[in-house]
């Protein structure tokens, strides 16, 4: 079959691999402080945001990497009434959140205004819940806050940040997720996307390591996200009291329903660790 | 983190996306009557093979692709002793075909010797069963030889041909899936590649409904294969007697040893179907 040309792609390259996109239209192109932030209409993914030229979520496969996300720990918590979101500025993360009937406030707090504002405007089939009176959006640094916070503490913690290259660094650091299990109470789960195993190995074993030196459970789990480098993404549910591998079969079912990617199987199954993940993770190990 | 520049890149690009690698060195560049055969160096996924400019397998990341292909049919066989192989001239499939050591024949009909010719010199890592006595590589067409062979059935067939697209499109007829099954041992089971359901859901679903024709259990399962398209792809388990949820759990904790994803929680997990591709599957279901 020929292939259709297209003049106009957007590309992302990432350490030696390059995906990219072919564009019908740019649709918003704004600078923050913080970054650059472009939407732009795609042949294949629908409607895309990056931010600093890296491909952050689109109409296509957003699904895959929201619903896995927030899923797994609010049906592992018991109740969640509380939830804190770090980043998550397209409103997919705080949307499937608020999915959850027994959550009472879910405090999202992102540092760039504009990217919040940028997806309200041009995204909004990602951000669908902008207007739930349980929702508290605040523009500051996530990392002050689980610093500094005197608040009520939290049963449920999403960190979705971006990547720990430049800025994001900070988002991976020991000082942080030790200031976020501050911020958790006591039977609380913490989750949090933590990269690409084939292409970040040695971010991802890194970070296992320092969770464990946290929590008493760190369960890595893993799903597709087909604008991520390699494709394959993982994400992290920490606890001291939690199973995760024991999510409430009732709620889950509710949530299910609901869900494009995720079900009661995939949970399960996203908690199984390839061999060359494990490995990852046992020679990280051994060196410290 | 300033990104490294590469000056030269193979690029692949398949319907309005494109997947684009920083390349070291071409190795080799050959044309049969079938194909252009392409074998380089690549910066983040050792050396590739490509096929009329279609990414086929990588060092990094082949292993995802051929233990999944192979080992949930062979670990769900009762005890499989005669394999058919269709197509994998990179010698990745029966190399995990023959960890198996209830095999006594692997068959492995491939179409164009130049294949397998360029993959024993230049790509030794992935074919490294060449020389196992018990295997029989034959070139010639996998369809002519189902439709017409008088010998013996198989235990296992695994289909690990090219993409429905163009010349590869009569792997995924009606014609061949039967043919397929008349090569089928009573009690056999047959498992093939079939594509990403995120780019490919027609042609997913479509296979999915075709196989459902001939055998009353067509299992679905999933997994990350770096370099496909989306980095999700799909296999089929097709059988009349074997359920793909009862492995022999012996011989498969014996297998996954020498697996570099495969066990036996990511086999469980790999057929948990996710709620947009049971609905692809349902819809097409709702046309015939």
């Amino acid at each position: 079959m020929e292939e259709k040309k297209y003049n106009a792609w957007y590309e992302e390259t990432f350490q030696g691999t390059r995906l990219s996109l072919a564009l019908e239209q740019m649709v918003y192109t704004g600078q923050s402080e913080f970054q650059k932030v472009e939407i732009f209409d795609t042949v294949r993914y629908g409607r895309v945001m990056t931010l600093d030229g890296v491909f952050m979520t689109s109409e296509k496969d957003e699904f895959l990497y929201h619903e896995m996300l927030t899923h797994p720990a609010m049906l592992t918590a018991i109740e969640p009434k509380r939830v804190l979101v770090i980043g998550g500025g397209d409103g997919g993360t705080v949307r499937e959140v608020l999915r959850h009937p027994s959550v009472e406030k879910c405090v999202m707090i992102e540092i760039d205004e504009l990217v919040v504002t940028a997806c309200k405007e041009h995204l909004p089939s990602i951000g669908t819940a902008w207007e739930d009176p349980r929702l508290d959006v605040r523009f500051a640094d996530g990392i002050d806050y689980v610093k500094n916070s005197e608040e009520e503490k939290y049963d449920v913690i999403l960190l979705d940040g971006t990547d720990p290259i430049g800025p994001g660094e900070v988002l991976f650091a020991m000082e942080f997720f030790r200031a976020c299990k501050r911020m958790l109470k006591p039977g609380g789960a913490l989750a949090l996307q933590s990269e690409t195993p084939m292409l970040m190995g040695e971010v991802f074993a890194e970070t296992q390591h320092k969770l464990r030196e946290l929590f008493s459970t760190v369960a890595p789990y893993f799903g597709p996200v087909a604008l991520y480098p390699s494709g394959q993404w993982s994400w992290t549910f920490c606890s001291d009291e939690l199973d995760p591998l024991a999510p409430r079969a009732e709620r889950q079912a509710e949530i299910a329903q609901g869900c494009r990617y995720y079900n009661a199987g995939i949970h399960n199954g996203a908690f199984a660790i390839p061999n060359y993940v494990q490995a990852l993770i046992d020679e990280r190990g051994k060196k410290s």
